[in-house]
């Protein structure tokens, strides 16, 4: 590792913490509108971040270490762990009182867009609290998108290049198209998020909470202005619009650019939106039914409640509309599982992701049929694609790895104390960056602000690796990735 | 399928069908010499069974069809589905009252080597039963040693064979040292058995539960006389008699050969068996540890206790020497994912076995590397042995399915009504071929008896999936296997 390959990182995460300190002056605004003295913090926070990322950005500006993938696993790391830190200052600041780790496992579970919170008291919060904590998911979403179109598949950690589904040029130069691409994802990252909050400002939310939720339902974070989270809102319209908006969150955005700005609608004939689509489908009905059956539920509101709560866990938003955990063993069960899931490759979701399933589902075929005929040369599909022994590797490489970071940090949590249930929802909510997770004490209706202080470093770390699709995290413990 | 290969496996399952009926001569000798009328019960199974059986081999014979993986797929699920039936006839028809539900889980727990039990009031229940239980379980391990050594690695389904192994010659003809081999075999599962039964019986058991735990111990089944398992049997030296022998039948029966017959000490310097002692040393002593800070015990009798627990989850044998859910969430979170391990290949023990541990291993660290260094051609090795990319394809696709089973098996159990602990717990237990779950139904202190029939039907099918290594009943699944 050459020291200028560090340095370019550097200069790299102070932009972006550049941008955060910009950020920061929203919820400064909005406090010193309402006469709340946090604004205060923003406004001290905001000097403090850009200040230091200014000086970062000076002194190591203009050294341009040649791309490779040392750097951008460093990069991507160093970016997370930026904003990270500096969304926690103004936690850590604020009035609410939070510790340091709770500051940081605020912050992380924001810009990771988890949505797991150690705040109670949302309701009588002060306003620039509530809107840093969404803003800073929202940014996170845009961060993952980015990572996720643009850097990872590169780095062959995740996901396809958008340039390789659209043409058959291979060459290595992901950034060449970046402007057009940028300008693009932007415009519907942003045009969805205004459509989503009008429709909530519309269906009866105010201006403040509408703003709020649209931007954690287009992050699929989940973060809400309210205890209740989506509970605090029980006309239907409202959650079949987050319903809608979630799943949309958890398409894949190559998708969504060529289908909006090229009007491409074969685009969307995708298999790993076949695939999601068809989860979503089967869960929402079978916990509806298994609603309508055990608890005697009209079926038109059970399936109100099942699609969205079955989305928001599926896409890893994370809201919660009622405590599904009430719902019988089988929809715990299946909530549980679908935690594993989530959405698809490019999208704000997290977890295993539907294009990796796909992928995992024809090799399971293929292997069965090579069991009898031994000799047969049918190759793994995705769709219509022959997936590259090299792309095969990876999907079984990440998932060794999440089922392992999973069980690693079942036991780390349960050692801190937690009972095996909250250990082991916790360890995959978090890695899933979905939310909540099952049992009293973190589940829909729970908050992690009981946890020791051991318990939510570990879920902090979960959240990072989670988001960073594990292996972007894991090569950095190599030695080799540090030797020159 | 042609009719002759078929018919061909019903031969061979009905061979197998008459030493089952050969062998209930013996619980009926027992029963008959302690005045217990449940000696008819197997007088009448072994003449209905044998008659059967002969007839259906009579039928069938000469027809010998030549071997091929069909054929072997054919004859490996038709075995133990003999097994299992016949074994459950003098269940349901013994003076204890179980119905066909009960009598088929607890023959299928019995020749998968699972050692769940229906069956409470061990202590009274009539001598013939008894050893009928550990009797078929000590044939269910007979049976897997040999489907694991010779039959599944040829199907290329698991394990490697233990010719490769020992020399270089590669001609597919798994038959040609069946003889010598069989005789091997046959001697030291004998002979282990005996030695064991005698270190019991020096040690403080009767004559009668010195046999019956000798068998149990030597399958790695877990069956026991008393409904306390081993918590009957307090003293430390008949733990650690049991740790012992558990933990020597959860080695390869290839290397014990090797190492037995021949004196070859370097067969021991297998990497699934550095790997197999390691995760057996780091748990015990994990779990000792956890006991001393947490619950202040002695650490001479926790680490007793821990090491004892962790050999008998680890080789899926499921004795408890006490309830270990009471431990503290460490030990219940760490013996909750020791469910999932089991032990080396060409055991008699069940779970994702620790070769393919091994390969996973060296796989996540090959594939990490290659994201610094695509060009790298750093092969995934087991010891000093290249992994060939086809048995890497083998190891995926087999913890793949291991996965998603568990995780159908756990919405299913969850769907008849059973909480969400018993159902992931159940689920893995039942498929690993251990036997306890957590939780108070299914947990080291409870019982399967009080489960509803479709529960008990679904665990049914995952132990028969985990015995048969999952591919080898997913095959049947497939119409071209049915094809001409």
């Amino acid at each position: 590792m050459h020291g200028h390959t560090i340095r370019s990182a550097v200069f790299i995460a102070s932009v972006a913490g550049l941008y955060i300190a910009v950020a920061m002056l929203a919820p400064a605004a909005l406090d010193y509108y309402y006469g709340n003295p946090d604004w205060q913090v923003f406004a001290v926070s905001s000097f403090v971040v850009g200040t230091v990322c200014l000086a970062a950005a000076a002194a190591n500006r203009g050294i341009n270490a040649p791309f490779s993938r040392r750097l951008g696993f460093l990069v991507v790391n160093l970016l997370w762990i930026t904003l990270s830190v500096t969304g926690a200052i103004p936690f850590y600041l604020a009035s609410l009182g939070l510790d340091m780790a709770d500051a940081l496992f605020e912050s992380v579970s924001a810009v990771t867009t988890t949505g797991a919170t150690v705040i109670a008291g949302l309701d009588s919060a002060p306003p620039g609290l509530l809107l840093w904590r969404s803003l800073l998911q929202w940014i996170g979403g845009i961060g993952i998108v980015a990572l996720g179109l643009l850097v990872l598949p590169y780095l062959k950690v995740g996901g396809f290049t958008v340039f390789k589904m659209e043409s058959s040029d291979t060459s290595e130069k992901p950034f060449e198209r970046f402007a057009v691409f940028v300008r693009a994802f932007f415009a519907i990252y942003i045009g969805l998020t205004i459509i989503c909050a009008i429709f909530y400002r519309v269906f009866g939310m105010t201006d403040f909470d509408a703003l709020n939720h649209a931007m954690t339902t287009m992050a699929t974070g989940g973060f809400s202005t309210h205890d209740a989270s989506f509970g605090a809102f029980q006309s239907p319209a409202l959650i079949w619009t987050a319903t809608i908006f979630m799943s949309i969150a958890g398409l894949p955005f190559s998708v969504l650019i060529l289908f909006v700005v090229r009007g491409r609608w074969d685009a969307l004939r995708d298999p790993q939106i076949y695939a999601y689509g068809s989860i979503l489908l089967v869960l929402s009905v079978l916990i509806a039914l298994s609603l309508r059956l055990t608890q005697g539920e009209v079926f038109g509101v059970a399936l109100t409640h099942a699609t969205f709560n079955v989305v928001s866990v599926v896409t890893t938003t994370g809201y919660a509309s009622t405590d599904y955990t009430l719902w019988g063993p089988l929809a715990v069960a299946v909530l549980f599982m679908a935690t594993f899931l989530g959405g698809c490759s490019g999208s704000t979701s997290g977890g295993i992701k539907t294009y990796r399933l796909v992928i995992i589902a024809s090799s399971v075929r293929t292997g069965l049929m090579r069991l009898i005929y031994p000799n047969s040369v049918r190759p793994v599909r995705y769709g219509s694609i022959a997936v590259e022994p090299d792309m095969q590797r990876t999907v079984f490489l990440f998932v060794c790895a999440y089922v392992g970071i999973w069980v690693l940090g079942t036991v780390a949590l349960a050692a801190t104390g937690l009972d095996i249930e909250t250990a082991i929802s916790g360890s995959i909510t978090a890695l899933a960056n979905v939310g909540p997770g099952i049992g009293p004490i973190i589940g829909p209706a729970g908050n992690f602000s009981s946890l020791g202080d051991p318990a939510k470093i570990i879920l902090v770390s979960l959240m990072l690796l989670g988001r960073l699709e594990i292996l972007a995290v894991l090569v950095l413990l190599l030695p080799a990735f540090w030797r020159d």
